[in-house]
């Protein structure tokens, strides 16, 4: 299998060049895995990032309007705490930062430990924890509450907020009001190669998908063959369903997130089916979303993603042009 | 191998239904493959297609100041004379449609049927050819001349150009303008497979690549070993100043376009030192665009569209925001 690159160990370091070298708005903070944009002179700056592998988050959301910066670590690796840090000191323009965080145990670490030294240099700090994974540990049953695409629409909602001048608080209250009405959940009908090996990170026998998986390779609650678009629709609605309790009549923002390598043929007539069956529900669906925002290498597969509009001020912020070349 | 979908037969019915339920400005003519946005008024319309399979080409390119109406085949087939005649009719507003037809036999036939029953009706029609592949048959060596991705940019510019209120023959004499400026070549790391067919359409061995790949399963001029993405590069980079006879100054497009399933990582690595390259040769790029326009249903690889800017119109053309989702 063909990876191309040119040397396994500078993967990073030549995706961010690239970046920098084709968005004249993207800034690399000396040789750190850190890229960033301009803020506005006062604006909060939203800071948000995580292993590589992900692509195009985080770093091909930086841009006015989403975030400031994308700290980036190795692939499936969260950046080091010394890299968030920097990211910190080199963006706090006196009125503090923001960051968003996605709800794994070694990004935690890693993000705690930065805001904690970032604080005892008398820095304002706060932060939002993405947790939208509505999938299920198999062994246990627990909901793992990863974050997944679902912090997407967070780095769009705050950016944009930020960007309008949203305080510190004010950027905490929309970011923990957003993440409680958020979840996601997906399958994949191919699992993920690490780059320079043949073997998939986890089975997935031919003709079979995988429900709930995650984003680092992780496998799904329930692995079964493959019968129709209509019936992963169904199945996925469902488990949507089980988190919202939603009414009818309700408005959601529906993000359709391409884990990787599926076609544009192919989650399109995903989507379709989707949307079908939710309509069907009497749900509203005032903005839709069908791209690629959070991958997992090669893997192939569609999480599908709803938040509900608990504020009408959510679709203002979602739908407002900004910079960022992967939204 | 799992492709999502309901019935193979119904996939292009079920991909354009998942475009105009998510997309609001898009609207579907009755049953047909012809997907539409409102014209201004006066504008002369933009219509093109083709078979699919090159998802998000064409329907995806379809919105204000791109396609006015993308009219779509089935996979790697052009679609039907009729149904081009549709499209003209029912865009038409008395001051004629411009057509931009991809250099295939096939699709020749079908537009050019169209065009001449169009004609016979009075319509005033005109229409361009991209022929921007400057691979080479590897019998004769003779250059292929088939319209690949280059034709995104007619679709952008023209499409711009329109709304601002170009006429037929200004239209006409632009889209001649680019095409003879325009030249795309490309690689393949994987070949395609149609779908429900585990056999893939050329043969490709593991760990190597073939340069001068089609977009319908058409193998290369060449098939090496895989070296690096660099190597990459300068093969495609000789093989364009070849056709451009470039000097050191000269300001370029550059359009960097997933053929289906590389990741984004691959993909920005490749554009990396793909512009370091073009930037040794002293070229210009003042418009950089690195995503997924034309692919080929699940292949891997890359091709790359340069277009020498004889006028610098042609820059706020393809900078002016547009309602094309794929875009």
């Amino acid at each position: 299998m063909v990876r191309i690159c040119n040397q396994i160990n500078y993967q990073l370091q030549d995706y961010l060049q690239g970046l920098v070298n084709s968005q004249p708005h993207l800034k690399q903070v000396d040789q750190s895995p850190i890229l960033y944009c301009l803020p506005k002179a006062g604006q909060i700056p939203i800071i948000s990032g995580g292993g590589s592998g992900h692509e195009p988050a985080h770093a091909g959301f930086v841009g006015q309007g989403m975030l400031t910066a994308a700290v980036s670590g190795p692939i499936f690796v969260p950046p080091s705490s010394q890299d968030i840090l920097t990211a910190i000191r080199h963006l706090d323009q006196g009125q503090g930062v923001f960051l968003i965080i996605k709800n794994f145990e070694a990004d935690l670490q890693a993000f705690s430990q930065a805001i904690k030294e970032a604080r005892s240099e008398g820095r304002q700090v706060k932060y939002v924890v993405s947790h939208d994974d509505i999938s299920v540990e198999t062994s246990t049953f627990q909901v793992r509450h990863r974050g997944l695409a679902g912090t997407i629409l967070l780095h769009k909602i705050l950016g944009q907020a930020s960007l309008e001048g949203a305080s510190l608080d004010q950027l905490e209250e929309l970011g923990l009001a957003i993440t409680s009405q958020t979840a996601t959940i997906g399958f994949a009908t191919k699992p993920p190669h690490l780059p320079g090996q043949d073997q998939p990170l986890f089975d997935l026998p031919d003709h079979c998908i995988s429900y709930g998986i995650g984003i680092h390779g992780e496998d799904g609650y329930r692995t079964v063959p493959f019968q129709s678009s209509e019936n992963l629709a169904i199945e996925i609605v469902n488990k949507l369903k089980l988190a919202f309790r939603w009414q009818e009549g309700e408005d959601f923002i529906l993000l359709v997130n391409n884990l990787g390598t599926s076609t544009d043929l192919e989650q399109t007539i995903f989507l379709n089916d989707l949307i079908q069956l939710l309509q069907l529900e009497g749900l509203n669906l005032p903005f839709i979303k069908n791209g690629r925002y959070m991958t997992s290498l090669d893997m192939a597969g569609i999480s599908v993603t709803l938040c509900r509009l608990a504020d009408q001020k959510w679709l203002d912020y979602l739908t407002a042009p900004c910079q960022a070349q992967a939204w």
